[in-house]
């Protein structure tokens, strides 16, 4: 199986999804997993792949969020575990294949990835004639190498002609909230940042969903930039009336700031990669 | 086949794909039938499956627009002919179901389906851990579950430990507009509402095609909330000049308001669910 | 495999893959192409597929776009080389079903089709019971008909009862640039069109690539119907800031009005259709 993951909307992902047709062999399965990834943003990217891809069977990903494109930044091939990632090497593709390597390792639990070290995986650099041409990669470079990796195999990526091993490669890290507590554990206040904000307006934290542990039904006081709003942490948006904030831990793992049936970026007043303090008995 | 359906957007849909594949074995083919249904309105994306899903060959259809998502409402597959539906228990399933089963029936005409005993069919609730835990039910609960009834096959559904039979289930039933004549048959009037809005901008009313049934190219008063539209009762958008509005049957075998090369929504005032009122030869 | 593409939006063209699944055996491809081409433009449509659909594999390729539904156009399939087209007979088919002949013919060169002569294609009318009626043609003509030339194969074309070759049919050209130069040849102006406007907000011209040659880092002057910009000819978008307008060859060959990380069409003042003159050395 190929997946395909892209910042292009519409239609030129069609023209990868020719592409890997056309070089594969024996009705090769493609699976789109999304072509309105965050516009030029890896980190933003590499989030939600770090999210979903676990959840495909072994496959070859591609994945093309390429603000870096007709510069000479390296073009990946990744290998973690039994999947295999193919994109640019801007830190996109270290961040879901940390996760695929950690679920492979039977790690397991959703979001504990930055544990794996990053030892445990296989980085190729791929041979492309002219990294600085203005052609289209996605369907240039990384489909044809992610049609190619899926006909050879994950075993036999070393066979490829036009991949060489590495050991540099731009890696990203989400980064870590801060939190603290007073003396009695009554209050606690985390420091973080809203890594994305999703479709439904809902504002993602880099705040562990474990903040929120034996706190539930309490008042939050979340503060943004502009604004201080206070909201009930809560397991699930039905606990609040339509129309009212909540703060919740989503599927991801991560705390969000919501609102039950609107978007809580505008009631939070939060955008992606905003600094948000959470806090419980605290200001 | 395993079909997925829901009001998730995006990039969400993809941890659904990912478990469909991962859970079956053999290649199964995935189709999406849309990720942007009306949010959080189950009576909308019902009336969308009913007219879609009767195009498809038995499959397993995994439908999720869950506004009660982390409440104790059930989750249900529904057996219908040689179709299985998958998803929550809130009337998204029994109009497509009522429709898949009419069309295995042989019943055969389109948006006929109100007829169809809802005993022919087959309705079990799956057993869930803890229904109103606030996880990703399309990922954790349908998607799965969707993907074990695939693998066991309609006809083995009792085998699967998860389903019990069940006789209690929400339905929803599309209301039934009024029909008048005056005396001698020349004026008719149907008082009506409109059931969604499309893509297009077209709004799609109760009433039945029939109702325009001998009446072409005469003139529909068509009153909405807050205005009063004349418009030809036509066969094809094409019949009138591009900008001008149009009364028409769709392709699911409803009068919708139209304009030709733009939007009936707009132009006639209505928006999904308003009341509505077509009239020849009355006011 | 089957190809599916409209200006359908969501979720018509699930309709369609429910149908073309429905008439096939054995598990056919369906691959969506786009459903969100150009609302009502075939011209704008021919362009993309001109553009991707060169990359797939033989196939049968169902194109619907289609502001003629409901009058009396004709309905076609176009045989190009292995692949085949089916669509309705505005021209969307035809630059496409060049480019797929002049691929198949080893011509090669992407955008080079206009050279391959029409009759290297075959053409057939699709036998329509009423042409003019108001049914969903996507769903109740177009889909059929690729399910069944997919079933039949491309060979046995002659054998489908419903289909009778033609030597009539819509054809669509896309305008040529005129390219002038002053007598030293330091100075050049070509006077074309805006195509169309890619997703990007990217604007691309009707002016071969080739206009570019030798003359990268020179100043261009874009005369747009209400505005002149200057902006570098460049070979890729980081070749200037965040924020600034270039002048690039796409990976379709043609050149485009950009701006690195932001919109081409709203900094150049260009829209689909508009006339557009591009200058070195010359206003």
């Amino acid at each position: 199986m190929i997946t395909l993951a892209s910042d292009f909307g519409s239609p030129y992902p069609a023209a990868m999804r020719g592409v890997v047709h056309r070089r594969t062999t024996g009705g090769v399965q493609v699976s789109d997993v999304a072509h309105d990834l965050p516009r030029q943003d890896p980190r933003a990217a590499a989030f939600w792949l770090r999210f979903v891809l676990p959840e495909y069977p072994p496959a070859t990903h591609c994945v093309v969020v390429d603000p870096g494109v007709g510069t000479d930044r390296a073009a990946l091939v990744v290998r973690a575990g039994d999947h295999v990632l193919v994109g640019p090497d801007n830190g996109v593709l270290l961040p879901p294949a940390r996760a695929l390597a950690a679920s492979a390792a039977g790690g397991g639990e959703r979001a504990a990835d930055d544990a794996v070290p990053t030892a445990n995986l296989d980085v190729y650099e791929i041979a492309v004639d002219d990294p600085a041409s203005a052609t289209f990669h996605g369907r240039d470079v990384f489909a044809p190498t992610a049609a190619d990796v899926h006909e050879v195999g994950v075993d036999a990526l070393g066979t490829l002609d036009a991949l060489s091993p590495t050991d540099s490669s731009v890696d990203l890290r989400f980064p870590s909230p801060t939190v603290e507590s007073d003396g009695d554990g009554l209050g606690t206040r985390a420091t973080g940042e809203v890594l994305v904000v999703d479709d439904f307006g809902n504002a993602i934290t880099n705040v562990p969903g474990s903040f929120l542990d034996d706190r539930l039904g309490e008042s939050v006081t979340v503060t943004a930039p502009d604004r201080v709003t206070t909201a009930p942490a809560v397991e699930t948006f039905a606990a609040v009336a339509p129309g009212d904030p909540l703060v919740t831990v989503g599927s991801h793992g991560y705390v969000e700031c919501d609102v039950n049936e609107g978007r809580g970026e505008e009631a939070f007043g939060l955008a992606s990669g905003d600094p948000v303090t959470l806090a419980f008995g605290l200001n």
